[in-house]
């Protein structure tokens, strides 16, 4: 979930320069638009690590905007007022009307992670919290409350970083307190209970986005172009309607013609950027490692059909990046009897006359059993989206019917293994090449194919958003450098052997 | 919330005949409709107590509509096939497609149900297995299922009654056994988990109805009419959209000159009917009881105050109903700077800005405080509602929206007491003639006060509902029969006074 925000994302500061003054006209426009037909409030929640830039963030936002519509509320230990009522009651105090802005700070997400972390409330509760919250949240959206929630992320060295700079600038040195390394300390229980808290409450009316917190620049662009485009996509809809346009990050489409801005720049740096694309593996290791590989899996296989554990496979990535024959590696060391292969096309008839789920639930496999989708319910959020064949509102809300859908797989036992096997562009041109030439490969390669070439960077776009709301911990994506096909095969095979190896608890690996 | 079932509603086998075979012959046309244009598949659940007739009422549906296009479901203890994969695979499996109807007897809510009333579950286990269940509901209906869900209710003793009957019917007699009569010596353990089960399962998308089993004409007709006015509703529809339309209980208006049908005969009986409006105290020992209980009340708020502990109240009723003159009782008993009444009328410019319940929210008590809402947050679902200040998908909503909210109050450790003072329509118009005629307080009465009288009956029905749907064991609604000022005042302090005192665990009570 949090790879998506530790890419090194960096807005430079002639970029930052060179964007920020339009849209921080833009912004001021749409909030004096906002503020003088007073549809619906804008309520804006800042989560995220300490050290990750809530608070400049807040300050950038109210240094940019018309302070007089704009409120930013932050939540210490409560008052005799606050503590005298249930806990919403503050919140609920402080909601702007509507036509102003709301900003949270340290709100109401903050108590239930706190409590979790330090172990002052166990998991249930924690997830009744989270409960509360989406019904705090879902009744201001349907209400009509713009909702946008932002975490902002540091990896664990990064915050360490950010920790020391403060501690070392004499401005800012009296910030970093006792309190803050000691939650840096804490920072795998943090992380874990924050990927709990997104994915239970990123919903459609009140989406998070997990920003990286590491350059300034990178952060404010970033935050504030969210801002603008799902106001800007609001305010352009005559009647409200939170559930097609209470999501916030589609952006408005900016003029061909136009230098890219410092937005665009940094989005265009996705999980998929940061593969070693190079990443090769020679014939003679190749064929030693895989051996070796392909025993270990036939011994790990026999093994879970006798403790009885299924294991689902799903394997996404572009046209011609090898998935086939990754799959063709795994089913070598398979007892065919014990394992199926289902290649993912377009529903039949059938499958179209109900939900897009149900062609993958009714092909889940029974215990010991192992089900290898080529191509999988990712569709949904991949070729349906970049397509159209589902609306806006249709794939968002299915990041959360899939993680609930994974959920239940990991919860009866199943090893559930997500590969994305990745090729670059030139490598997928060089292999569709060579797919025209060679006369048993040309069935393989159609019009479609070359046309989804021009949406390379809208996959690229669906992946990193794919990977930001369905991986996990438990149910994590695995990004496979593909461009050496040696390379990919073993990584493969690799990683359904460990996450075989580590749900069995293998004695002799 | 299951009083609205205890009501004795019958329909006589005369009018059972006069109602079947038209509504048989509709429920044939729009199955027929459904089936044609395939828009949208329908789920229909039965959950309820032992002997409610969720079995009777599915022969009913089977024998009633075309079985082509009609699947029914029960779930045994689950085959191999079941058990190696998830809970929910059986049920994905089962789906109706698109232009078909499915019902569903001891599907996903049987489990959890059982294993929470066996001890086998906690409490939070039990809260998870429903939030899937939302979950699972929510993909469905947003991907265009209708869904209905019907709890079929009996009394305690009308459990009883009926397990003897099925049992002394040598037709019936092998359907009874010791695992029935089990379960009915837990009658209040499984009412308790209903009572969770339907207040937090109860969503616009997928919504409950309760119905009162004991009569099987009247649960025929009831069952059958809500679903053939779901059905209407959708199916005139042109896009779908499960926002607006997915819920059950609004009929689709009867011609005027129309005959009654059995449906709307039952309707008519609302929790409201079954009061025993004849009670009345009179002078003298009403004097000596109020002394008594507002002696009781004083001593009582103070402790209250001693402990930190706040008290709601909320009072609803039609005009006139003598809401003002029972508040006053109860003042009398409390130090003033200690409580404060709030007259809820129209919302300002401030408050129309925000949420509903925000100006709810905003006049909490502190701990140690009372506050006294004369008229309330419920107005939402009564004159919001009647009037079309709302819209239905608003109102509806607010149902859960206002359990959230009361049930954060109760967290916080604060006493509610919620009542609604009754007056017969009779007594009304003796009370507006009284008041047209003495001056002092001919200000009270309002053109609008004859207009509402119009609406007796819608208001009727939205009481009942609103007792159906709000009326839980920690917020439950006292129903205060209002003709004699003397009783219902009395009945008010009274009811303050013993959950004041059960609060409190009051030594001298």
């Amino acid at each position: 979930m949090f790879e998506t925000a530790e890419l090194g994302r960096t807005i430079t500061k002639s970029d930052f320069k060179r964007t920020a003054p339009a849209l921080r006209q833009e912004l001021l426009e749409l909030q004096d638009t906002l503020h003088k037909n007073k549809r619906f409030p804008v309520i804006v929640v800042f989560g995220g690590v300490d050290g990750g830039g809530k608070g400049e963030t807040v300050s950038l936002l109210n240094a940019w905007m018309d302070p007089r519509w704009l409120i930013t509320r932050a939540y210490d230990e409560p008052g005799d007022d606050e503590r005298e009522r249930p806990e919403f009651w503050k919140y609920w105090r402080d909601l702007p009307a509507r036509g102003r802005i709301g900003m949270f700070l340290s709100a109401w997400y903050s108590r239930p992670v706190l409590d979790r972390v330090h172990g002052r409330s166990d998991e249930a509760t924690f997830l009744k919290q989270l409960e509360r919250i989406v019904g705090f949240e879902r009744a201001l959206a349907r209400d009509g409350a713009l909702i946008l929630k932002f975490w902002m992320h540091l990896s664990r060295d990064a915050q360490e970083h950010r920790l020391r700079n403060l501690e070392n600038d004499p401005l800012t040195n009296a910030r970093v307190g006792e309190r803050d390394w000691e939650h840096w300390r804490m920072y795998d229980k943090f992380i874990g209970a924050a990927e709990q808290l997104v994915s239970r409450t990123n919903r459609g009316l009140a989406p998070w986005t997990i920003v990286e917190g590491s350059d300034p620049n990178c952060r404010a662009i970033t935050v504030t172009s969210l801002l603008r485009d799902a106001l800007a996509r609001r305010l352009d809809t005559p009647e409200l309607n939170g559930g097609k346009n209470g999501s916030a990050q589609t952006e408005t489409p900016s003029a061909p013609d136009s230098k890219p801005d410092g937005y665009s720049v940094a989005k265009s740096i996705t999980v998929l950027s940061g593969l070693e694309m190079s990443r090769k593996l020679e014939k003679a290791p190749y064929k030693k490692q895989l051996v070796e590989l392909q025993a270990r899996l036939h011994r790990l296989h026999l093994l879970a059909k006798a403790q009885n554990v299924s294991s689902v496979l799903v394997f996404e990535g572009p046209d011609a990046a090898g998935k086939g024959g990754a799959i063709r590696r795994i089913n070598e060391s398979l007892d065919a009897r014990n394992y199926q292969v289902h290649g993912i096309a377009a529903p039949t008839e059938e499958e179209l006359a109900r939900h897009y789920l149900w062609r993958f639930w009714r092909r889940l496999p029974r215990d010991g059993h192992i089900a290898i989708f080529d191509r999988s319910w990712y569709g949904r959020v991949l070729v349906e989206r970049i397509e159209g064949f589902a609306s806006e509102d249709d794939w968002r809300r299915s990041y959360a019917e899939i993680n609930d859908f994974e959920e239940q797989l990991i919860e009866h036992g199943t090893v559930l293994v997500k590969c994305w096997i990745h090729i670059t562009e030139d490598e997928q041109l060089a292999r569709f090449k060579l797919r025209e030439k060679t006369p048993y490969k040309r069935w393989k390669l159609t019009e479609e194919d070359w046309r989804n070439r021009d949406k390379w960077s809208d996959y690229e776009a669906a992946v990193n958003d794919m990977v930001q709301y369905t991986s996990t911990s438990t149910a994590p994506w695995t990004l496979v450098e593909g461009n050496d096909k040696r390379y990919a095969r073993v990584k493969v095979v690799q990683t359904f052997c460990e996450r075989l190896s580590a749900a069995l608890g293998d004695p002799l690996d």
